[in-house]
């Protein structure tokens, strides 16, 4: 199963893609995908809700984000490729939540961005209250997976003083779907490809094989800092090939097209475009 | 005009204190001091309101908090306290918003926490859409002040890996209020006292008068790097006097009471609790 949520930006409705592709609009079973429903997701009615004809927007697939916990350095190939030890614990920081935005739509580069790079990450969508949860049970307050694309500007957030946050929130930074797909159909979450392509180039081509810390250390380990609850999305790191990586560097500009795909979560495609001159 | 809202957690009403300090019930004209309702506080009819007999609890006094941004290092004499320079511009992170609570509800120490810090400062509430907004018109985004302790550990914070987020963001670590207070009855706020007192010992005596960034270019300059919404609370640093600060450092521990008031803003009382054993 997977779900999604379609329509107009911020009116977006609950669907199911059933085993045959066809969209279905899960709106008469539940207000939306959020709270107490992602904890049921597999008991809902796939085959009760209505076939959507047309191929309408896919927005983010989860609603009532409270949080996006990221994990930094948790791949050892992009440790290297930025010169650094793998950490001897998860990094955690928070990606402002204005910054989500659907699988295909823009990316906004800030005015004044001249460093905004890419890096496809696989998200966990917590399904349940969970703090202080042990590493044997965290999976179970997992309600599913998702394909993230956690952008940052590299000079906001290493070169202005201070906490990676202010490189990482940016409205558009946070790329999420087009599917959330439950822990019993995602397949092992550490062994998913993770691809990247910019304007059709290969750039990062990893496996979540190669991350330091596992989902389930990560969803323990955050819970020891912070409650987690229904929606927050925790995003796992990017393996190695971002554009700070390459030699020289490689940033995106508008026009470039970024495309992602996290094995079994569903495909991304994003154009760049300039934010608008106020 | 003192708005505040009342009643169990979870529960809360949206409520005001009249000038002759009666608490007013606000539900009648108002779903929750949330949304486009910032901006048109000062436009609700008080005298309408009925009058609560007794004296309920007090919560955070805005709903419908999508971010926590807070301002690292912003008084001279902090950054001096911490053997550190003042920073060359504003240092932004984020708070999780699962951290929030009333002003007088206590606060949970975590587990394994020893370094348990206060930190009293100035808040800032937004009051709508703000995107790349210049210093001279910031302060006409601004719904009203309130007064917040941003508890941390500064071992989660600064010894464990990276990202201070980890040490600011467990929960009951951002108790707000208990007054919004809007501009026009707020005063300066470049020109408040503000003033921490531990078991009655006064730990921090400061004024926003010190800040090194004022509230209207931190405003802009967060703008600057991510949307900030209605609702969105933005803390703007703390005055000399943390624990970590002290001669030997000083951490709180269970029975510790704290008091706080940020002048005009009211008054918070907090007892330390350690989190119960899972």
């Amino acid at each position: 199963m997977r779900f999604v949520r379609f329509g107009p930006r911020g009116e977006e409705k609950p669907g199911v893609i059933d085993d045959d592709g066809q969209l279905r609009d899960l709106s008469a079973q539940v207000a939306d995908l959020s709270g107490e429903v992602l904890a049921r997701l597999t008991r809902l009615d796939v085959r009760a809700a209505p076939v959507v004809a047309d191929s309408p927007r896919l927005g983010v697939p989860v609603a009532g984000v409270g949080k996006i916990v990221c994990v930094g350095m948790n791949y050892s190939d992009h440790a290297r490729e930025n010169g650094m030890q793998p950490p001897r614990e998860p990094i955690l920081f928070l990606k402002a939540t204005t910054a989500l935005c659907g699988p295909t739509d823009p990316i906004i580069r800030p005015l004044g961005s001249e460093m905004l790079d890419w890096e496809v990450e696989l998200g966990a969508v917590i399904s349940r209250r969970t703090r202080y949860v042990d590493e044997a049970q965290a999976l179970d307050h997992v309600a599913g997976y998702v394909a993230i694309n956690d952008l940052s500007d590299r000079s906001y957030q290493l070169e202005r003083a201070g906490q990676w946050t202010k490189g990482k929130s940016a409205d558009s930074f946070a790329p999420v779907g087009p599917w959330l797909v439950p822990p019993r159909d995602a397949g092992d979450p550490q062994d998913l490809a993770l691809r990247l392509w910019v304007n059709g180039v290969l750039r990062q081509d990893g496996s979540s094989a190669r991350m330091i810390f596992p989902v389930a250390r990560l969803v323990s380990y955050a819970s020891q800092f912070m409650t987690l609850e229904p929606g927050d999305i925790l995003a796992t790191g990017t393996p190695k090939g971002v554009g700070m990586g390459q030699r020289p560097p490689v940033y995106l500009v508008p026009g470039d097209v970024v495309e992602l795909e996290v094995e079994g979560l569903g495909r991304q495609r994003q154009v760049v475009e300039d934010e608008p001159a106020a």
